[in-house]
């Protein structure tokens, strides 16, 4: 693809073309080499929309959840995406058939855009895609934009650390309270949701987490995280949900904590930047230096350890006059 | 810790002595900045025992199998360790309760060493860490080394696959045969082990195995899995699986397929220490970059992006010559 042929590309998605976001979209997350010059023109027209992280245990009901708030928003003239990613599973089977019957409900709606995530790469790359991906569709004129994960673990912890409101959703009868507060996923929540809220254990439920967030959020804390009952099946509980969603991005806009976490965000960014980019380094020169099989073969023969060999290349890599180069010449 | 001291207790570790050997592998655990000079010091002596990484399901018995294969092998004068990992949980609770339990029964046994992995640091640095300790064992005289994991998953499989000999507990009803064929595990084991082999489905599951492997595995392999019938609580099978393991630990020493293993082992690891070290200087070299308030505001305000930050310091952090850095520079 040329340069001008990207240019258009870009031009086209600004602009709303669907087919050219799904595209910037995908080249971004297959880290093509244009992933740079994408990023760096959307990201100055990004910023606006509203980016609303949903995670929780599987099967607690987060895509009928995220669809029906998809409605609502629409209801009001909202252009909305949805992101969702499934880190666990090493096949996007699952996620691209659960795509395509939420398409198809949304598939006369041009204002809806709806993606799945799959998991080449690694953890932390899936979680970069992801985050570009909701930069995209910010940039491209979406006023929310969700970011759903299939289950709930560290990998989806750092998925939706990116957005502005964590919504954490639970369901009663499945021991939830007590696993979440120990992957640690209780500490970024805004907002709770104990959905299918018409079983038994409900209130339950609810009195637990309130109980955790009186131990865990001060008094004085300008945002204590509401807890809401939802049946996502027939949409109960979701315009109130909808209303906190926005109350929490007023929040978060009217006080410093909104821009303490966008800063964190865009500290995390740069450093997966970063990585990614010497990941390339490491490999490219890493393959160079293994095909030697000598090399190999001094090592299987314990005449050389991969320590020292690693501290070469570093060498190698960084500017002969780094620290770090001078600590392992030593 | 001067250097001398160092010396010392690399030196009184390589002699045998457990407290020695403990300390090393919490300071590479740890990632202590000795870690390179200890890893260096016990890489020439490493190489010789074997390594026997064991995976499958959390409760098909896996902690119970190694204890009584610890027992049969202690039976045959070896000496053994083994490194228990659970990347799966934030916490290091439970592996450390295990710990205290397995460390009891052996305690009287000198010749045994048990040592729980926790989970500080990202997935890499586990199986790094994990890898490094059954090296230091390795050099400090253990014969055999067990890598147990607690779950199944990718990062288990990153783990065990340092392994000389990958051994899958499989337990009857638990529909694991499936999920393990998806979790793409069942490619790397070299013995399978049907364990809790006194209930029902045992044979089905065995059945289901070998289909499996009548499917993947070439007639003219030289190497095709067993499947082992296991009940480790009464130790019934256990002497066979012990006998399998020195079947396929000889095997490895004398095809071209051992030595193949190794080579990727040694290419991994040189790639997980690259890896280490670059981010080290990474995270300095940001938290420098980031320190100067007004580059999180111009990012924030969108007078700057991300992109274009992460590509000047590039080129700070590596040769301004390099490829890398004048792409950045265009």
């Amino acid at each position: 693809m040329g340069g001008e042929v990207m240019e258009a590309l870009i031009a086209r998605a600004l602009g709303g073309d669907v087919r050219a976001i799904a595209k910037l979209i995908s080249l971004v997350e297959n880290e093509s080499s244009y992933t740079d010059t994408i990023m760096k023109a959307i990201y100055p027209r990004s910023g606006r929309a509203h980016v609303v992280g949903v995670t929780g245990s599987p099967g607690a009901g987060k895509s009928t959840l995220v669809d029906k708030l998809v409605l609502t928003l629409r209801d009001k003239g909202l252009k909305v995406g949805v992101v969702a990613v499934d880190p666990s599973s090493p096949f996007t089977g699952g996620a691209i058939l659960g795509d395509r019957l939420r398409m198809q409900r949304h598939s006369t709606d041009p204002n809806v855009f709806i993606r799945s995530m799959g998991t080449r790469g690694s953890l932390g790359g899936i979680a970069r895609a992801t985050f570009e991906a909701a930069l995209i569709l910010d940039a491209c004129g979406y006023d929310v934009v969700f970011i759903e994960t299939v289950g709930v673990g560290q990998s989806e912890v750092d998925i939706v650390r990116v957005s502005d409101t964590v919504c954490l959703v639970l369901v009663p009868g499945m021991g939830d309270s007590i696993q979440l507060m120990k992957a640690g996923i209780m500490e970024i929540a805004d907002i709770f949701v104990v959905n299918k809220a018409d079983r038994e254990g409900v209130n339950r439920l609810v009195t637990e987490v309130e109980m955790v967030l009186d131990m865990s959020i001060p008094k004085e804390a300008a945002w204590r995280p509401p807890v809401h009952k939802t049946v996502a099946e027939t949409g109960e509980g979701v315009a109130e949900l909808a209303e906190s969603l926005k109350a929490h991005r007023n929040f978060i806009k009217s006080s410093s904590s909104g821009r303490d976490r966008a800063y964190r965000r865009l500290e995390w960014e740069v450093e997966e930047i970063l990585r990614r980019e010497i990941a390339k380094v490491v490999e490219d020169r890493l393959r160079e230096v293994l095909s030697d099989p000598a090399v190999l073969e001094d090592l299987y023969a314990r005449r050389r350890d991969p320590y020292t060999l690693a501290g070469e290349i570093l060498c190698e890599i960084f500017n002969s006059n780094s620290e770090n180069c001078g600590r392992d010449k030593r």
